[in-house]
């Protein structure tokens, strides 16, 4: 195979994506979102957030993170952050399901490139540099406000109490984007106030 | 409103982009592809392809460039490349309207994001410059893959012959790749060939 086959067998690999649905619903709530243009919207989210961002964080580098992120997704699905009692997102065998995903999804590459995305990938999945930091809270922030756009979304279907939101969500989106939470606060805690939650 | 309003006013207007539908089918032919999964599969095209640009393209600009190209669809929907006869997508009356949804979506932006926005789109519809022309090549390049990958897509749809194809398509596809061109012709040849078309 040459890289081109290489390159285009990835491309179409990465379609795949656009079939893996996730608990929040559209804006509309005609249908669930996908994970691909989940992604898209993050990468817009990192472009607009930029002023946002910490001292230290790349955000051309965030944006490629974001692209990426949940191509594992095609091998292992979403795992909605409040299922599972909010346990089953970061459980031990999804990681390493995600970890097979990536090697085999990256792999089909001609390397650096493969190597150079698989790196990325893994960067974003331990959340220790400012790069990653910044991309993990803007893909908490993201389906928070969408629920509050369509109407509820997956707070409803998971029966989401306000300090179950700030422990799973709240804490991460802060970690990255403080002044982003403050804003994000002040704009759904009236949803779940007037639900009691 | 303070700069975190308006920016989330705007990412919230975007979220609208998923429901915009194509003439392309997704991989599985399940159903149409919306334009924000399009958008974020020609952003990874741009990494993925990132070889193929010619001297002087910015890739990272072609990146948030192809996030944004669609945006303007929210007020004006998508035209198909090979609808009205393959004259409507580029007719003045589109242009115009897509011109007014630009200067009403990336206006809701603070600036100078909104207006670096507002300059990039431009410069894409313009495909003038070296980035452009990689852009606007790249998103004629997946439809083209994509209904291959489908069997068929929209040139079953719109009846679209060989002739056709290298018109509307190729020769946009060849100005800023190619190579890219000359892998995707012999790839996709056939599946004209053997329907006579």
């Amino acid at each position: 195979m040459s890289a081109l086959d290489r390159q285009f067998a990835f491309l179409r690999e990465v379609e795949k994506l656009k079939s893996v649905t996730r608990a929040t619903p559209i804006h509309d709530a005609s249908r669930p979102e996908n994970s691909a243009e989940h992604s898209w919207t993050l990468a817009l989210y990192a472009l607009v957030l930029a002023d946002q961002a910490a001292p230290g964080v790349d955000v051309t580098r965030a944006v490629k993170m974001l692209l990426i992120h949940d191509l594992v997704e095609i091998d292992v699905g979403d795992v909605p952050i409040h299922s599972g009692n909010g346990q089953a997102h970061d459980s031990a065998a999804v990681q390493a399901a995600e970890a097979a995903a990536a090697k085999r999804i990256f792999g089909l590459l001609p390397n650096p490139l493969g190597d150079d995305l698989h790196v990325l990938w893994q960067e974003f999945e331990a959340a220790e540099t400012p790069t990653a930091i910044f991309a993990k809270s803007l893909d908490r922030v993201q389906p928070v406000l969408l629920n509050e756009q369509s109407g509820g979304g997956s707070w409803v279907e998971y029966d989401v109490t306000w300090p179950q939101l700030e422990t799973r969500v709240g804490a991460k989106i802060a970690r990255g984007l403080p002044g982003v939470w403050v804003w994000v606060q002040a704009r759904i805690r009236p949803w779940f106030s007037a639900r009691g939650r």
